[in-house]
């Protein structure tokens, strides 16, 4: 799945993921509207409004894109109405081709990591058949309880040709508090760094390993450490655009052959029709205000990269 | 909800948890049988299964205890129906005025966290209406991401008088590899479980914050330095049983007062009858032979803090 990942990168000339990461108050009125004419407003009119907007956005985008990213936190608010919804939407992506990412964030003891790789990656076993729970292409991972946490992950993943991204140094304000902490002189996402370029020799793509590290773009100084440390990890990077981190300050998280990471924006594409730049598109044109937000991503970053 | 926990606990003189952790390897083939005769070897007929499997034990045991602890992972697998699963123990535990951990270890950065909190301890509006997700009264927390990942659980808590267990040292055998790492002096897990109190001390119950903490049953050392640290946080202890954990190794997790930690056993309860100790009882009467195990562990635990 890395080197799947790898070719659609290549083919697109865009090393970006949509992040699916929808809130009630980002989707237009009209699919709102329509839902809840449907089923109401209950949680089963929130996750039909969910769908319908998902569906616009990758209507919209899958030609230009290799991956999107749903944050499944953002249905799991809604129950189980918001879990079918997600799943609905992984199926989808997967039927336009697009390599996806769950941002599940998970990872616990040995047993209890293996029924999440199970569930999100795998197979399950009932009686004598083998179902898929929610077949993602990745998942992301802590990696808080250490080895024993994630390798039954890395298990699951070679047995599927599926993939991971362990958060190293997430983009958020207060992610130093305890990944920065000074560790035999160095700090705590650097070890954590290492770490996951070691699981990820275990499963090696071609020259990229299907174990991937999480660097939140607000940290470029940190990113590009990390680059150097993990030279065969390939590295999401949240936190472009509504974070905050601009295509300049991105070019450290990529190799010399201009690979090596993908950049996750969110807000700054699925909400773009709510920006002042993007106004014009109105909301009910709020795909096309996606797609177009898309094609300035693509040339922020690739316009970096070729400088 | 700390409070309702407390007086729980006292009740039953009990300081202890039933994890409904179900595997398909405990599930007695008399009830797989009936499941998968109505709904076949389906998702839908595991989670039939895992569902009567959990309410004959929850059904023979709510007497006694306090608490149960339902990991999601176990339910997860299973994809949607999984999920259905969980949410029907959930319900049926609180129907039986159960006291509702949520093993889920989410955490996130502050949005993403913010949903997690509303979908599993407080309301999503859904237009001008609000629905709960799957309310449990306490979820666990992974703290990687630092403060502005575990604030947001903690506002919806105060909203609804929910709680939360924070990992600081987990039970599992490489939990070390980041969490005894020294900083400053100090393994790593110290800083946490300090700042777990600080966050504690937003929220406080009588005598008890609602944020409380996991320390594995498995490190008892370092569950004695953890105690000292965080005098008014309650220890959620997991790794008792299955995972090596004795009564008498667990003495230190509790303060002066017999308060301050909560046991939690699961494959020692809920596959009881697959113990030698419990074979007597035979697979049919499984739940017999948890209701025994659940005696014989408050009878372990509440021998060691009498001596």
């Amino acid at each position: 799945m890395i080197n799947k990942l790898i070719t659609k990168i290549q083919k697109t000339n865009a090393p970006i993921v949509v992040g699916l990461d929808p809130m009630m108050s980002y989707i237009p009125k009209h699919i709102q509207i329509k839902a809840f004419a449907e089923y109401g407003e209950t949680l089963e009119g929130a996750a039909e409004a969910i769908w319908q907007y998902n569906k616009g956005i990758v209507d919209a985008t899958y030609d230009l894109i290799p991956a999107v990213k749903p944050q499944i936190a953002m249905y799991e608010q809604f129950g189980i109405p918001g879990m079918e919804a997600y799943k609905r939407t992984v199926d989808y992506c997967k039927e336009k081709d697009l390599v996806v990412i769950g941002d599940i964030k998970r990872g616990d003891i040995g047993s209890t990591s293996a029924a999440y790789a199970v569930g999100h990656l795998g197979k399950v076993m009932v009686g004598s058949k083998a179902y898929t729970g929610f077949n993602e292409d990745f998942a992301t991972v802590n990696p808080y309880l250490g080895s024993d946490g994630v390798k039954p992950f890395i298990e699951v993943c070679k047995e599927e040709n599926k993939g991971l991204f362990i958060l190293v140094k997430t983009s958020n304000p207060s992610s130093g508090e305890f990944q920065d902490r000074i560790v035999d002189g160095r700090p705590l996402y650097e070890w954590v760094g290492e770490k996951v370029a070691q699981w990820g020799s275990e499963h090696m793509g071609n020259g990229y390993s299907y174990v991937g590290a999480v660097v939140g773009a607000t940290y470029p100084e940190m990113g590009k450490v990390l680059r150097k440390l993990m030279p065969k990890t390939f590295i999401l990077v949240p936190g472009y655009g509504a974070q905050g981190g601009k295509g300049a300050d991105l070019v450290h998280f990529f190799n010399e052959d201009g690979l090596g990471a993908i950049v996750n924006s969110s807000r700054g594409i699925i909400a773009a029709y709510k920006q002042e730049k993007y106004a014009s598109f109105g909301e009910v044109a709020y795909a096309d205000a996606s797609r177009q937000a898309v094609i300035d991503m693509i040339e922020d970053i690739s316009g970096a990269l070729k400088r």
